[in-house]
Parts: structure tokens; sequence; C-alpha cells
């Protein structure tokens, strides 16, 4: 977040940013996590930025939020409880609240901060954790999953980059405490970064979820906030299969309104391009 | 093209940016329809820059020219004759040479400097148009089609943004002047900018397109180094259906290698996102 000008210059490498020129500078503090700066914009609206990388943008928040909510809770048979790790902006919360199937959904997001300035300045994105359904614990959500007794039929990974507390959240540790919490037929997703620019990162995390889980691939959406505006997604299961399980019925007896996700974008998130399954044998 | 700095600012509009730092300017010209420079980037290689607007990346390139190509050539019967519009780096000829079964490929770039800047710059791009079933002509491509007696079978538009000289193309007349070059059962595609951006580009393109053929569609591709990270692509017919007229046992026997374009991506390029659906009416 640069002051001295009004742009704000996302990085995609030390090379490449993707810059925004700042309309207000409307809230910046330190949390014990991170920091935390949120501006308005003249092309996202408003932009939450943690450490100084995009986390949320009023234009295109909801991409990220139904493809990371809506894709196992069309595939898991009946979801009714949901775990949210992170997703402190409330997004994911959100999108899972449109299930009315859903009975309870935990959401352990490690930073009060963030969920303080989501509340405060994103009220469209938070406006889910109000429901009577949902919990919010403020904790360190790896610590909480290797002692958790309850078992969920969703877990949903909203996590940071994995950098400071985000680094937890990519672990063999936390993906065997997250198996070890779903039921037998439950799925999990996690954000898993750009499949164009943060190989590295996410060859790792794939491996990490392959020793784990017996069933692991990956889907895919736009992301245009986000770096190189393609954003993966991680889905596992212990045999769920995300494309054959999706649920035809209740999909079309939900009146789930969404503004990018639809049935066939379902299946066609998990449609690679060819040097995305080569790079990461899919 | 910033000479006091070592950065570029590809502009998504004034106030978004994506801005690639320069390891080495390699060359500037200024043509008589446009100003073309090319520099190393730390991220994409090296970059062809339009008027200021990122026209080819070497790290990128191939999703936009398969993605262009591969679907009309996989969807028309037999492609033996190939029209270009523009496309002077020569990507998109490189992606036709693909296909043993087209005879004669003919590409009409209206700025023979483009062209010597891919041969010179960017040989991996350019290198199809040294083969023997490919003429090009530098010429106004606007005006040639109005007057061509030929028949295409594929009418591939690879323009500039309508501005200056792609403006033309981008019209009623042109588009109407392209269905009388198609054979019967020929196929058009165009490059149709950023369905996330370009809103009222791609409109307009569209409302045209439907003024003219019995069958318009779009589909889509991420492209990291254009604004947005989505491509958009118009594909246009007089009633073949691109995913029920894919050509499996053509696309099986071709041996074709792409590093985007598979079989699957052919189908899934056409499921849309909600939000470009109700915004394009498709």
């Amino acid at each position: 977040m640069d002051k001295q000008t009004d742009w704000f210059h996302a990085q995609y490498s030390e090379t490449a940013h993707l810059s925004l020129r700042i309309k207000e500078h409307l809230y910046s503090t330190r949390s014990p996590y991170q920091k935390i700066d949120v501006f308005d914009s003249y092309d996202f609206g408003r932009v939450l930025v943690l450490d100084d990388i995009i986390n949320v943008t009023e234009r295109d928040e909801y991409i990220y939020h139904e493809m990371l909510t809506h894709v196992p809770l069309f595939v898991q048979p009946e979801p009714k409880s949901v775990l949210v790790v992170g997703g402190g902006d409330g997004g994911v919360i959100r999108e899972v609240m449109k299930h009315s199937c859903v009975e309870r959904a935990l959401m352990i997001e490690i930073d009060a901060a963030v969920i303080e300035a989501a509340k405060q300045y994103f009220p469209a994105v938070s406006c889910g954790l109000h429901d009577s359904r949902v919990e919010v614990i403020t904790a360190d959500a790896s610590a909480y999953i290797a002692h958790t007794k309850q078992a969920y039929d969703v877990i949903i990974v909203d996590s940071t980059d994995p950098i400071g507390a985000g680094l937890r959240l990519f672990t063999h540790d936390f993906y065997n405490n997250c198996l070890e919490a779903l039921t037998a037929d439950g799925v999990l997703t996690a954000q898993s970064e750009s499949p164009f620019f943060d190989l590295d990162i996410v060859q790792r995390l794939y491996a990490t979820a392959r020793d784990i889980f017996p069933f692991v691939t990956m889907y895919i959406a736009f992301m245009p906030s986000y770096v190189s505006g393609i954003w993966s997604f991680l889905f596992c299961s212990r045999g769920t299969d995300p494309v054959r399980h999706f649920q035809h019925e209740r999909y079309h007896h939900s009146g789930i309104t969404a503004n990018y996700y639809n049935q066939n974008i379902h299946t066609s998130a998990f449609t690679l391009p060819t040097f995305i399954k080569k790079q990461f044998n899919l």
C-alpha cells in the first residue's frame, strides 16, 4: 500500500503487479497476525488487503466464494454440518447459508480483526455471519481441528497464502486432521493458489493432499483480481467424484442463485487445460 | 511504454494496470498504422505491444492462438481453405498449419511492420508463415473481403481492439462480407475482448454478429496477460453448433498437440458463468 501515491500494487511477483488506483483509503491496522488494509478502488469497488495481497474485492469476490462453496455442497449428498477454516470475511459462510439443508456451520478464523473489518466495510460479504446456524470461533483452526470430536460433512479451507499464519493450513498434519474430521462421505475444498504463477506452492499442496486423501483433484475459475486471473481449488474426498456425484435434484430444487456458479460450470470447472493437467499430473 | 522507468503498464482502464518490469527493450517503431514495441519481461518472456496494448507474450500466446484456431477447425467438417484476418504475428497460422486437411491459408494483415517484428523477435510464433500452404497479403482485410470471389471453410478474425485500423473489423459490413465469403458449412471465430472489463465493446460486437449470422455464441479462455485474465471468443455459423459438431474422429486422428486446447476444453469453453450469460444474453 503506497501512501505516497494513490495506487495500490498487488504483486504477482517482484516484476509483475496488478496496479489499482485508490479512490479512498478506508482503513488500516496491524493485527497480531497481519497488516489489514481496506480501500475503495475505481475498477473493483472496495478491496480488502491482507499483508499487501488482495483478499476480497466487491467486484469479483462472488466468483471465489461461490466456487469454493457450492461445488462441495452440491457434491456431498446432504450436507448438514460445515466447517469453514479461515474465511473471516464471511463470503464462504454467506454462500453456505444459501443451502437450507445445512443445520450448522462453524467458522474458525484466527484473526478477529479480519472479521471486524469485513463487518464494517463489506456488509454484503459478511452478512451470512449473523445467521443463527452459524458459530464463529476466533482461534487457530489447525489446533482446533487436531482435537475436535465433531465430524463435518463438508470442510472448506479459505486460507490466505502459505505465509505467516496461513502456513499451517498447507501441512500434512492439517490435512490428516481434516480427513479424520470428515464424515464417511464428507468432502473438502480449499483455495489452492494460481496454477499459472504459483507452481511450486500448488505442486506441494497437491502432493500433500494426495498423501492423505484417496481422491484428489483440481478445479479452476476465472478470478480477475487475483494473480494471473486463473484460480485453482483443491477437491478432496474418500472417493466421491465431484462430477459424477453432482446432486442434480437438490441443485434444481434449491432455488439458489449465483452470479458465476451454475450446473454446467460445476462440471466444466474440472475440465483442465493441457498445461495444467501436465504440470500437476491431473 | 515508460522509458523513464523500466516498467511497462498495460492499461485495463485508466485506473487499473497490469505492470510488467522490463528486462530489455528490444524494438520500437511507428508504422503507418500503430506504435509497435517489443520488450523482454521477467514473467511473460518477450512481449509484443501494439499501441501500448499487450498483443502477444511468449508465456501465454499459445492459449489465445490455440483457442481462436482449433475450435473452428475442429467444428467445420473438413476445412480446406482458411482465411485469417489480421494475425500478423503468425500465431494463428502456426496453429492452422497443424491441420493436415488444410490445403490453403490466406492471411491478410494490414501492417507489414507487425509481420516483420514477429519474424525477427517471435520466431516460435511466426514460424508457420513459411509453410508452402500459406499466402500472406499485406492489405486492409475489410476491403479485400468485400470483393473476394473466394469462399473459405473457416474465417478467423485475429484483430486488435476496435480502435484505429481494427475498428473496421467490428462493423456490420465486415461481418456481412464474411458471411458471404464462407462456404455453406463454413464457420467464423473472432477474438471478442474481455467479458469482464469491455462490456460495451463485447455487447456491440455480439449484437452486430447476431444481425448477420443465424448462429452466434461465445466461448472463453484464461488469458493471464490480457485485461482481467478472461478472454472471450465469438463463434458464428449458419447453424453449425460448435459443441454438437465437434469432429471427434478427426481430432483423435490428428495427432495435434496443444498446450491449452483439448477435447474437453473444446466443450467446456462454451460453458459460461452466469454473469456472462446474463450480460450478453447467452
